[in-house]
Parts: C-alpha cells; sequence; structure tokens
C-alpha cells in the first residue's frame, strides 16, 4: 500500500536531504546565506552521475559537439553587448513601512506589503548580476560580474573554436558550470537560488536550417528526461506563446515539470537567431561570421540553445524517485533513482556485527565490489532492518547480505533489491554481471 | 633525435594551446581579462579526465572520504572566523610616478619601480578576496566574499556530515571546484590566475595520530604524481621550514614542480592542528568537537590538508608530455600523454577521402570505438601525414587507418602508436582489447 506522499511533499524532501547528506542550507553553522546551498556526499555524487551521464549523452557521443570550460568573472564588455548590463533586471519593490523587498512579479495583491500592510513604493528595476571589482583599484573601469549565464562564455569563444578546430556548421558547444543570480526572492529550496549550475548548449546553425536542428534537440531533451528516470507523465512541452517570447527568440518551448509548489520549468529551448553571434561581434569588433564551403554564402550562424540546470534536474529527479510505502508497523521511505544516477549502486552487510567469519567474508565481497563499480559502501551499523531503511532513504538499488550460508555452504550472497524488496541468491559473479547489465540499460 | 624542447618552453606551450583548442585567454575577443583563462575542447577534456581520476583516487575507491560541492558565496562570518577577513592580503606598493601596481614581495629592486623606475610608494596590505553584495540592498550588512579556497566549504560542512553520516574518526571531506583570488601581478599563464580550480581534501584525525595520516597522504600524493604522467625527478618535496610555516600549521610540504619558469608550488601537504574547526567553532558558535568512542575522549579533530591546484597539474601535465623530434624535414611535435589522461583517445581515418568503400569502413570502426570509448575522433581532412602530425599535437595516443587491405582482404586496420610512430595491423577487436588495456594500466 502506498501513502499519499505528495502530502507535504517538498518539506520530507527538505528533510530528508538534509537528514540523510544530499543537501545543506549553505554556511549552515552561520545561520546560512539566503540563496545558497551545499551538496553533501550524497548529492555530489549524484550531482556527478548526473553531470557525467549529460557529458555522455550530450558530447562525447556526438561528432558534432566541443566542450568548454570558461571562466566565471567575464570581460563587462561581454555583458554589456549581450544586453545584461542594461536588461538584466527584476522589478523591485520595497515596502515603505517595514523595509521588506519583493519581486513585484510575484507578488498577488501589488498595492499592499505582504508582510505588514504597509504601503509598496514605486517599482525599480534591479539589475540581477553580481558584481565586484577585479585588480588592486576599485575604480569603476575594473567593475565586472559573475555570469548569470553559462551561454555567454560559450559566445565569446566561438571564434577560438573556429581557429582552432575549424567545424564546420551545423556545430555545437557545451558546458558544465556555475551561474549567478542576485534572485530578490530567492525560494523553493535549490530551485531558485542565487548560485546554480548549468548544463547548456549552444548549437550552431544555417539561418534556413534552424527548424531541423530545433527539432532534433527537441528530441533529445525528451530522451535525457527519460534516461535520468523522470516520469513522462510530469513533464509538459510549454510553446512560449509569440507575445511572450524574449526580444530575440524567433521560437521557445519550456519544458516544465510538475514541483510539489506547482508546474514551473525545468529546462529551455530556444532558437535565438544570430542574436548573440551579432550582438558579441558589434561589442567587440570581431568578424563572427562563417563562410560556407558547401553553399559558398557567408553568414553569422543561428544559435539553437538546450539550457538544462543542473539543481532543478535533481530536485526533479528526488521528486520523481521518493516513494512511501505503508507496511504493517511503519512507512517504508525510498528513493528509486534509475542504478545509473544512484550515488551509492550496492551495499554489502555482514549478517553479523560481531562474528569475525561473516564480517571477513562481506569486507572480501565488498573490495571486490568496490573496485568493480566504485560507489560501494560497506555496512555493518546496526540490525539488518535498519540498515535496509538507510540504504533505502539514499536510494542504493541493492543491499548484499553475507550471511552463514555464504561462509559454510558457499552459497553466495543474499541480494534485496530496493524497490521491491525481494531478495535473491547468487554469487558473486552473477551480482557483478546483474549490477554491470543494470547499469547499462 | 630530439631537439631542445626546453628552448622557449612556455612559449611554444601556451602557442599550442591556443592553436589546438586547449587554452584560450579569458574573453579573448574582448582583449582579454587578466587572470582568467577558458578551456577549449582539449582542456576541458584533459581537465574532467582528471577531475575523474583524483575523484576515484581520492573519494571512490576509498572507505573514509565523502564528497562535497559547497557554495562559492558563502556567509561572511566563515570568512572572518578563518582569518580570511583581517589577513588574506598581500603588500601592494604602487609608483608615485607611473601609478603602476606590484606585488611588494615579487620585486627585486624594492626602491624603484621596474617599469619607470619611479618612486614607490609605502607597502599596504591588499586583500586579495574578491567582494560582491548579496540581496537587493548594497549595504555593509550585505557584502560577502567569493571563496579564495574551497577548504571553507568544507569546514563549514563539518557538522552536516557528522549528523547526517556519522563517520568515525579518521574520515576526510573532498571538493572539486573553482576558488578565486584577486591577485595583484596574476602571471605564468594558468599557474598563477584570479579564478581557478581546485582539488582539496580536509582530512579529521585524533590529535595524536596526525603523523601517520600526514605520512600516508604524503604517500597518495606522490602517487598521483606518478598516475598522471609526472617524471618523477621533476617532483620534489620541499619541507616548509618552521618559521616559515602558516600560524596555524605544525608541519607543511610543499610539492613543487620545475616549470619552465622556475621550480614552483604544485601541491601542498599541511597539518593545520585544530585551527580551523576550532576557528569556526568560535565564530559560529557551534560545538564541532568529536565524541570518541573507543577511548571515551573528546576533542576537537586537528586536520590534514591535501591541497591540489587543477590547473597547475595541467601544466605540469603538459610540460612533461611536451615533445619534440626532429626529422629530415621537420619538427615533429607530439604530446606524450598518459593513455588515461588524454582528451582524445583514438582518431579514425580513412585512408583517402574520396573513396567511398573506404569512409563507409572508416564510419563504421569509427561508430564501434566511440561507443566503447566515446572519446574518438573521426577525421578524413587532408593527406595522412598532416591528420597524424594534428592528432601529435594533441595527444592522441592511436591513429587508427582504414585502407584497401581493411576492405579487400578483411585484413584490419593499421594502428600508429603516437609516440614510437610505428605501425601495426590488428583487428578491430584486438584494437579494443589494446586499448581498454592501456587505459586501465
Amino acid at each position: 500500500m502506498t501513502t499519499d506522499k505528495n502530502e507535504n511533499l517538498m518539506e520530507k524532501i527538505v528533510s530528508l536531504c538534509k537528514r540523510r547528506g544530499f543537501v545543506f542550507q549553505g554556511s549552515d553553522i552561520y545561520g546560512g546565506l539566503a540563496g545558497t546551498w551545499d551538496y553533501g556526499p550524497y548529492g555530489a555524487e549524484l550531482s556527478n552521475n548526473i553531470k557525467n551521464l549529460w557529458w555522455k549523452m550530450f558530447v562525447s557521443l556526438r561528432e558534432d559537439m566541443y566542450g568548454v570550460d570558461a571562466a566565471i568573472i567575464m570581460n563587462p564588455k561581454a555583458w554589456e553587448a549581450s544586453g545584461h548590463v542594461s536588461g538584466f533586471s527584476d522589478p523591485l519593490v520595497v515596502c515603505d513601512k517595514c523595509g521588506h523587498r519583493f519581486r513585484e512579479d510575484q507578488l498577488d495583491d501589488k498595492t499592499k506589503c505582504p508582510d505588514c500592510e504597509g504601503k509598496l513604493g514605486a517599482v525599480k528595476q534591479f539589475n540581477m548580476m553580481f558584481k565586484t571589482s577585479v585588480g588592486a583599484s576599485e575604480d569603476e573601469s575594473s567593475v565586472t560580474y559573475l555570469r548569470p549565464e553559462t551561454a555567454g562564455g560559450m559566445f565569446v569563444n566561438y571564434k577560438n573554436i573556429q581557429d582552432s578546430i575549424h567545424p564546420k556548421i551545423p556545430f555545437g558547444m557545451a558546458q558544465i558550470g556555475k551561474a549567478f543570480r542576485n534572485e530578490i526572492a530567492p525560494r523553493d529550496f535549490v530551485f531558485r537560488s542565487r548560485e546554480f549550475r548549468q548544463m547548456e548548449v549552444e548549437y550552431f546553425v544555417k539561418p534556413t536550417e534552424w527548424e531541423t536542428a530545433f527539432e532534433e534537440w527537441r528530441q533529445v531533451m525528451l530522451e535525457w528526461c527519460k534516461e535520468i528516470g523522470l516520469d513522462s507523465s510530469h513533464v509538459h512541452e510549454l510553446e512560449v506563446p509569440e507575445g511572450d517570447l524574449a526580444h530575440y527568440s524567433k521560437r521557445t518551448i519550456d519544458f516544465e515539470f510538475d514541483y510539489p509548489f506547482g508546474r514551473k520549468e525545468l529546462y529551455g529551448l530556444a532558437y535565438r537567431t544570430d542574436f548573440d553571434l551579432r550582438s558579441h561581434s558589434a561589442g567587440s569588433g570581431v568578424d563572427l561570421s562563417y563562410f560556407d564551403e558547401e553553399s559558398k554564402e557567408r553568414y553569422t550562424p543561428h544559435v539553437i540553445e538546450p539550457s538544462l540546470g543542473l539543481d532543478r534536474t535533481i530536485l526533479a529527479v528526488m521528486c520523481d524517485a521518493y516513494r512511501e510505502e505503508q507496511n504493517t508497523e511503519d512507512t517504508r521511505v525510498y528513493l528509486a533513482f534509475k542504478p545509473k544516477i544512484a550515488p551509492v549502486k550496492i551495499a554489502v552487510f555482514p549478517l553479523l556485527k560481531n562474528k569475525e567469519a561473516l564480517v571477513e567474508k562481506a569486507r572480501e565481497v565488498y573490495k571486490t565490489l568496490k573496485k568493480e563499480f566504485g560507489a560501494v559502501m560497506f555496512d555493518d551499523n546496526g540490525n539488518i532492518g535498519k540498515r535496509y531503511r538507510r540504504q533505502d532513504e539514499i536510494g542504493t538499488p541493492w543491499c548484499v547480505t553475507v550471511d552463514f550460508e555464504t561462509i559454510e555452504k558457499d552459497a553466495g550472497v543474499t541480494v534485496r533489491d530496493r524497490d521491491t524488496g525481494e531478495q535473491k541468491r547468487m554469487s558473486v559473479l552473477e551480482l557483478i554481471s546483474h549490477v554491470k547489465n543494470e547499469l547499462g540499460s
């Protein structure tokens, strides 16, 4: 029997993340810092698995993609050219009475302060880029910004890629990295934070061929959602209406996800025309046009941008993986991660902690599996039931127990499946082959 | 015959990095931004390979290590407690005449400006942390810093790890991430930059057992240098003399490397006593002591810190891998990377571009290898000699050519070894097994 997991789902997930070591509030012992989050051991492993999977699918296994890792602090001229200095802002209102600050477009009643019912001041545009000063002086000339998106680091390297590797259009660049936005009201756990991680592609195409590329990337993104185990009934494509499109975009699809706090943007896929290369060419004075050998035409490449938030991915994956199973005595909570993204693949237990022969054999099995899969844990703490519960809550697909039959009858180990709770006896070699098979799927 | 590669080695490496797509100047088309660098496709792959190898050796294959990924922007109280706000500074002098700024400890003659021979002003302490302002107001209370080292993000999470995972001492935390220092004089390519990447461990021990842990990590670091292919005769351990130790450290070894610009710090291994946890406990008011179940003692854990710079690693690896081989017609330049860190493992060529049967077969071989290894390239551009040179310069260990014997006699492919230039004929299956074997070593 399954209870209604959706009741207070966000609270449950935030609590589990902290309790089990997935995500902590940033600078926690100092009372935190609003809008920042620290990933603990299981959150860091989950992040690594998702990043590696993304890089494999979006870069390594393709022939037309080039990865980069650009600096977070860029020359401010790049953000002037891209329009971020003048236009990357949110509407800010301040309460005249209590001084609290709000994003005007997030207020239900735009006349009264939601905290003290005081009068709200006039709306001001607040630039969301974090400023900093580079070099040993603090005069205006040295002011720059932390990148508000990873995209900029790719556009400024378009020419470097062309000059060094000479790829033919269509080709793309990819980057995984941090971006920073000074949100007026960070909220919803890691969904809207001030420091976040993006996985972005800028794909350069011939102007007349943008529709084909757009459709191809749309399919890749849907496949990606499956690959990480999202329930496809929770992912919705929203064709952004023409009137709502950014000024440079001719078509955008938002991939929305049913988060516990509502249907919200998970990913975006935008056709950005030649806006970016044209702006950076104008801003830098560097020619960013492309000569197409095949058609003998010169043009500024157009851009298709699949943009994925890593933190939003992790939250979506956690929401979909979260399960509650009502038993006679208690509720079993487990995270049904796809094995390939699970932070720990296998946990190895000796049936009893105080029987040396069991512990010795379990250590031997553990070492073999650890060498093979890396993400393997040894656990001899508490009774087996408690150890199962602990592994369930971090989403470990397989728990392996070494018992008396293992050592006395050479009868293999028992392997317990996280989702079904079923136990099967098999040899360690059979287990390795079973796990390899499941990780490949 | 080998020419003297050391002549102008830095120039050659910087030039190769740009020409072939390893490292570009940050914000290049905008004239750069001093002290920032962007990694291009091969630099990003090389970085990923080194990061993954480090994570495997320092975290995944160990039983006592926990990874984290903490925020770059932290509560400023953390940097007050750690001493960075008051003391993380370099001595700055400004020339009275031309206004240029210098790091006083890097000047040979401390009386005259090296640029215009003008009089230098008094030495001031310049704090190297980048400042920024968090939230919608810019008053003092919202000022914070970009982390100047990844270490801080681990210390503030010590308690979270204890509370969620309950590891027993000794155990460690690990993090790979960016750190920022507003260097007065960034220099020597990626060696001293303003934005850089660290791979750090904080290892918590019982106060009486620091020497054992220190020695263990010392061995791990030496093993690591071998693992990534550094020439051990270029790595030197410098026991930092007592008078030069940081005030909190009781012992530090600098692992220095023979860079073309001199013997400089590559890595550090420091015994930091209980300075960090004690400072953060005092600063936050949170108890960070540990109760040792075995000895029934309560103590503040002491810390061993192996600290590795990723960018310095990449530069060291490039320097040691760089080779010049004088031939009758020209000089062959190649990067003798260990296969496991090489950005591209295999390049596949059809002997001729205009023979459909060769191209078709080469595509088939390419696809098989790509699926198996990911980092595989297809190249049909120019004659075979040119293709070899191109792959040599990015350090591809194996070039595979599909020729007429491959398609007419089913005679396998020719596999050319990057370092020896030798060519061997083998089946694709034999090649896969050969490459797997070499990658494992």
